[in-house]
């Protein structure tokens, strides 16, 4: 069911490079996904480059606190200052997001099958239900 | 190409749900997954239950710091305790992932037009190069 040897290879991977690029960037990807504003700023920027002022309008924030964020996303590789030199427009750089992409989809087999056992222990149950109904329903 | 509508909502839910339940998953959770050794312990926990001495092993760590982490990931729902009431093993709890996934799928097509705009950047490159590199092979 589950790919125990791709799993593996992640955790070797991830023990023995507690430097490696990866691992870095895996590191400030999550964490600059653990932020509702932050996430709220990348779907934004999905829909194409928007200015500074433009990403602020629709938070409750000061203009500092919204360059603290974007800060965050640069960091991470998430987002870069676009060519047009005046406005200086922020643009969505997925390659991060790809990358975290991969890291979560080793386990996509696990959920889904833990999922599939749910979903399995759910009609049991409805049929054992059904079972003990039956008397019941033939008093009607 | 890119499904705005699907990102939009996205961006709307986020921005109007600072407090919203799925939002503050999503905070734990990738707060969770931005540091090395919790991936690790995942990736562990993958292939099936595990003590806590056990899962100390790998790592050049005290207890005290494993113990830490686990209580990182018990916040976040991505792990619990199995019912061994002797052994207290750890297993994994594969809910916050699937989420994690689906918020991310939201991107994939945004970053695979990416990667094709590129894959198409670098065959006009090459085959510009080519065009380029004729009358010097003409001369040998």
């Amino acid at each position: 069911m589950i790919s125990i040897a791709r799993l593996y290879n992640i955790f070797v991977m991830e023990q023995s490079s507690y430097g490696s690029a990866i691992s870095r960037r895996l590191n400030t990807t999550f964490a600059a996904l653990a932020n509702p504003t932050r996430r709220a700023i990348l779907a934004r920027l999905a829909s194409g480059e928007v200015s500074v002022s433009e990403l602020a309008e629709p938070f409750a924030m000061t203009q500092p606190a919204i360059s603290r964020h974007l800060r965050v996303l640069e960091r991470a590789g998430l987002i870069s200052t676009a060519s047009d030199a005046q406005r200086r427009p922020r643009k969505l750089d997925a390659r991060p997001l790809a990358e975290a992409t991969e890291w979560l989809e080793a386990y996509r087999e696990y959920w889904e099958a833990s999922f599939l056992r749910l979903d399995g222990l759910l009609g049991e149950l409805k049929a054992a239900n059904k079972k003990r109904k039956r008397p019941t329903a033939r008093l009607r």
